[in-house]
């Protein structure tokens, strides 16, 4: 059995709620991103994803500005939610907020197919119609560090790809 | 009866189709916001809202990082999404994106007491233990333009605090 961390015993809640709170996040479809362009106002854009082992992947066309955007600046925000119509309370709705690095997976990379195969099975047949589509940029989001809120004083911070539970917030 | 618009024939939607899928958005109980901080990513943050005539308001503490951004920049991106659960594609989030300019509604003004209220009524009674937290700021945010997204190819041009749609945007 583990040890009981720093971050249980803090916020109160156990290391396995934790853990498959964050898991049914990054079991959402879609996430919401945040990117700097030149203007006074950062763009944002929202995108179904997939989770692999070293981050979460999107395909989005650069017709958007704001996947123009992430191309040009290789870095981004992002964040999950969960759906407000299970939010108990919606001053404390369920989320992980990361930044991450943003790289493009080519379409000759021999992952490429893969990834398009896995967008399929979890987003459905629209990628079959749009894997061919040479404005669509398929783009690894390497997660860095971020928050997972989980309720009032029930912040955690995250860390790497795997999102990793290193401390409780107390703040929030 | 009202004329077709030019917006109406390109998309294929009727205005009131259009206004009614807009309106369902801002009826939605939490927006998502993004603003420049001092780093190479935004910061992003969710949070309760109320609408207004004049805009979009919502109330947060100062001791997240984001909350300070907004107060400093007094300017963000923000938008608010349909659920998953009920977005029959994931690949067209039904979602309403907008620039606004942030500014904040003191405490003494006369009209804070009446939006606390508002959020009250709206989103439960932790607004009555959060009203007269000083960390708190109550926020307008005044809608300039944005983008509307209703389905593929059906995406609309939007301006000013009454979200009017001015154009359908043929390449979303």
């Amino acid at each position: 059995m583990d040890a009981i961390t720093d971050y249980e015993t803090s916020s109160g809640m156990s290391k396995a709620t934790i853990l498959a709170a964050r898991d049914a996040l990054l079991a959402q479809k879609s996430l919401t991103f945040s990117v700097l362009d030149e203007s006074a106002v950062p763009e944002m854009g929202v995108s179904p994803f997939i989770r692999r082992d070293d981050g979460l992947y999107i395909y989005t066309s650069h017709l958007a500005g704001h996947v123009q955007a992430l191309l040009v600046q290789k870095c981004a925000s992002f964040i999950i939610t969960l759906d407000e119509a299970v939010t108990a309370n919606i001053w404390a709705r369920v989320r992980l907020k990361c930044t991450g690095a943003v790289s493009e997976v080519p379409r000759d990379d021999p992952d490429f197919s893969g990834l398009c195969d896995d967008f399929a099975a979890a987003h459905g047949n629209t990628m079959q119609l749009i894997r061919d589509f040479t404005d669509f940029h398929m783009l690894r989001i390497t997660p860095q560090s971020g928050v997972l809120v989980l309720g009032f004083a029930k912040a955690f911070l995250v860390k790497g790809a795997s999102f990793e539970i290193v401390a409780h917030l107390s703040r929030g």
